[in-house]
């Protein structure tokens, strides 16, 4: 089974993917934890490209984009398609949902670039996603309190405002594998709204 | 003026390229001699990435790919199409034609892949490439002679064969972009045939 987190800065998907995978661990099942842009040495190392600040050569849209889908490329070939292939649980720390979210939804770029890079270069989609949501301010004042911000983080409320209703249409789209959970709540209370949801399927 | 500069390791890109720039200075131009994967500090770094030999994780074909193109965005929107629309003449040390050769002809990826990148992610291409072709030994002993060989140097003179193989196709599918040279030839001769074919457009 493959389980991807999703949500803007802050709302408390770490906490929810470690609840989830101590659950699992205590059940016997073999779970990996891992997330995007990054999941493999490699893949870090251009997560690393894709979140520094650098004041002195702007990134292009189109640049973002493709790293993110170059990792994602590495992150597939050699975590989770091997994974899912031994039968192990794979809890995603965001996936392709947030291309779409922070690049289309947030920057404003042509769905169609995306469109092509999901048909071709993303084997697989997540079983179940969580989107956690809630209200901007929220989750910029955790993510403040967490340190230096990165690239996005340093973004506007304007932009996750965009981001937000970026997940609120893949929700919107795909009722059936995105479920949200209402990330207002405390961690427990969130965890049991994603075990309601496991059951389920 | 857009004129791109393909081929396989070691058949003299770069002497040409030095003589051509000298030769528009002289005239009077405007040039900008760049290089791909690279030509911004931005794409260098990419470009670090998909050279490192990394014994410890295999680099997927698609990471590769999409590396390739990531890198090729950012110097489209920050080097040369800025130096176009000054009406600069851009000399490019290898271009897309080179993803195709390396990428689809030498690691036998699926050339809808590639054709997608292009299409969604490569607004302009040049207006001339050179194809400096010689036998893929000679090639090879020259790269050899300039020290520690890259991940790609590295590979078996079968790859180089097929990587020739795929400039061949591009050089029967568009000639009238597509100028061969003969790169056995003397660097001056060399250069020689390259003026001859400008001095045609």
């Amino acid at each position: 089974m493959f389980i991807s987190f999703e949500g803007t800065e802050g709302v408390g998907k770490t906490t929810l993917i470690r609840k989830l995978h101590d659950h699992f661990q205590n059940l016997g099942k073999n779970v990996v934890l891992t997330r995007e842009p990054g999941g493999t040495p490699m893949a870090e190392q251009i997560r690393a490209l894709l979140l520094a600040v650098n004041h002195d050569e702007a990134m292009s849209d189109d640049t973002e984009l493709l790293l993110m889908y170059a990792a994602r490329a590495q992150h597939l070939a050699r975590v989770i398609l091997p994974a899912l292939a031994e039968s192990k649980i794979v809890l995603c720390d965001r996936f392709a949902d947030s291309s779409f979210a922070y690049q289309c939804a947030g920057r404003g770029l042509d769905r169609d670039k995306l469109n092509v890079l999901n048909a071709s270069f993303v084997a697989r989609i997540p079983d179940i996603t969580f989107w956690l949501d809630a209200p901007i301010e929220t989750g910029m004042l955790r993510a403040r309190e967490r340190g230096a911000l990165d690239r996005f983080e340093q973004e506007k409320a304007a932009f996750f405002e965009k981001v937000r209703s970026g997940f609120a249409e893949i929700h919107q789209t795909h009722p059936e594998r995105m479920k949200r959970l209402d990330a207002t709540q405390t961690p427990e209370h969130v965890f049991q709204q994603a075990l309601s949801h496991l059951q389920q399927i």
